[in-house]
């Protein structure tokens, strides 16, 4: 155990190395002198460190990591690339000491998405007045959402253990069965092929609960006629997959058909919008444009999909006029989908990777539809 | 379906008229005219809403809850006491416009430590300079630690779940099995017992990561001789259960008895500390002093425990020196704890409801130690 810790922990280190380099690129563009970085996924990428108390401070001299003293053994084992300082009073007030005794720092970059009103009022009653505090969100967001062949290879494998899980409960989606139990059965065959949890409370929603587009799972029971959205997604080492399918149980109307096929439709055209150089939006308004002409534009009440790493919310956001530039690299959904009060919703998702042969799915169900 | 909801909605409809009656009391004493609540477990108490996406402006008036439009059959499904907004273009701009337009807001509180600093300067933005902001992280948190007697019933049944999931999973803890999968299979028998989920990412931790009070479950087998520390909670309609056992597997050396025993003696400590009246800091000393008498102080390296509710962590913390009075009504957990680097950790935790005649068991699990 030790050994293979000691090898993950090379191999961290030298990506952390050149993922630091490119931040402290960025931080010049912000004429920055130190980056205060109080996300978890963002601090996981930045110095490894897996629990949920940490703050990272990343100066030109180094990176400072703190913790408070329920992880302090953890922290040896996992945190590459930073000195690790254990807090006795709290982790803003420990940075905000830091960067009141140094007094090389005069202005620091902090996240105002990350950040509560509570915490950075802390963190300036300690650090003091001297130093001037600015705001971006974005430095380690964009580093992140490009991914790096190690990162592709883990999302392969989280969007390889999604499909799989969905092809073994579809047995298991018949009447009788209810969502929260389905639901279930989806999270422990996650487990079972090696992930740690789920990306998201997993969303089976049948009948009519099926038009809420973020249902949670509930005792109500799987009945014929109804349609079934199974949204789930499993996480394995950190990183997120996310795949929707959606299933009729037993023989569809003709409508229903209609809709799956517009579903499809709409998000097979996202996906051959997408390549290195386009603009988020224009992946949305092909998704978009797809359901207009069908006559469904009203019921497709979301955006098209969302960066999707050791976040299951990330940048970039496929939304209607949003002007990111899409990557090589990038990793986003694809989630077309329409909802009818009354009648029930259908979302098809899968997560695909930006190359320059344009989007590779990452997530391989069929996406046939399934009458049950 | 249809008829069940509505009854739910009525009882619901009933205890969410008292929650504002009380929180509009509190908001007197702020001298504010209206409170905008951030806090998804908060607005769930107040409204009755279980999406993702919501934000609640309290007036004396009445009520508004914002979401947005994936939630729009699913807010009217479940809120209560409140009307209802759908947001086009973001909860924080449609709240700043209705706190814009009403002059009778002069001072509107709001919890600095669930809101960011981003959303923050959003909501100044639309809502004009004509506002005072008044920082007030307590009035809503207050009111939830204390449980009305339908919230300890739901807290009792969370309770049991998890007590009989740790009984039902004891034949699977044996060498060989991996934290991984044995946390999976936990997690599993929750859902079967009708809980929606795991209050946080169930800890299964073995040997020498068994020091790690909050280790995450990995791929590491359980060995002869570890000690193995489970840590566990089952979500019920929201309410959080949360119990930690530890045990041995095989027969164990007199130095770990020892600890249990010591740790066993301070979670009793704590527990008969417990009544209305006393400060939580007190509850936390009773512990600690057992610990110390032990020589064991330096191995306890958290707090007493914490409130239990809608949130996993809530008002009060059970830590050192803290002042907050305990009343009758109020759920907190009680878990000291040691861990020695090397040899490993032992945490006995349960959920106890604050009553006249002292702390009353939630969680029954055996605390006796066991050798497997």
């Amino acid at each position: 155990m030790v050994a293979e810790k000691s090898a993950a922990k090379t191999l961290i280190r030298s990506r952390i190395a050149e993922r630091l380099r490119r931040l402290r690129l960025s931080l010049s563009g912000l004429s920055a002198d130190s980056i205060l970085v109080s996300s978890l996924p963002s601090i996981r990428y930045l110095c490894g460190f897996t629990g949920s108390s940490g703050l990272l401070l990343v100066e030109s001299s180094g990176s400072t990591f703190f913790t408070d003293s329920r992880y302090t053994f953890q922290a040896r084992e996992e945190v590459a690339g930073a000195r690790i300082q254990i807090a006795k009073h709290g982790l803003l007030r420990a940075a905000g000491e830091l960067l009141r005794r140094n007094t090389g720092h005069r202005r620091v970059a902090f996240s105002p998405g990350s950040l509560t009103v509570s915490q950075k009022q802390a963190l300036e009653l300690t650090a003091g007045k001297g130093l001037r505090w600015v705001p971006d969100q974005s430095a380690v967001e964009k580093l992140r959402c490009v991914k790096d062949a190690s990162e592709l290879a883990l999302m392969q494998e989280a969007a390889d253990i999604i499909s799989r899980v969905f092809e073994a409960v579809l047995p298991l989606i018949r009447p009788g069965v209810t969502e929260l139990g389905l639901a279930a059965e989806i999270e422990h065959e996650m487990k079972r092929r090696g992930a740690s949890g789920a990306s998201f409370e997993t969303i089976v929603a049948s009948g009519a609960r099926s038009a809420w587009p973020h249902a949670q799972p509930s005792s109500k029971p799987l009945r014929k006629r109804e349609l079934v959205v199974l949204d789930q997604g499993a996480i394995l080492r950190g990183y997120c997959s996310d795949m929707t399918r959606t299933v009729f149980l037993g023989k569809a109307p003709g409508r229903i058909r209609k809709l799956y096929k517009a579903v499809l439709d709409a998000q097979q055209a996202a996906k051959a919008a997408i390549r290195p150089g386009v603009k988020a939006g224009y992946v949305d308004g092909a998704a978009r444009a797809v359901l207009r002409q069908a006559g469904l534009a009203k019921y497709f009440t979301h955006s098209t999909g969302h960066g999707l790493g050791l976040e299951v919310h990330e940048m970039p956001r496929l939304g209607q006029g949003d002007e990111f530039v899409l990557q090589e690299g990038m990793v986003v959904t694809v989630e077309p989908g329409v909802y009818v009060e009354g009648l029930g919703g259908i979302r098809i998702e899968d997560d695909v990777v930006v190359t320059a042969q344009g989007a590779v799915d990452l997530t391989n169900a069929s996406r046939d539809f399934l009458e049950l």
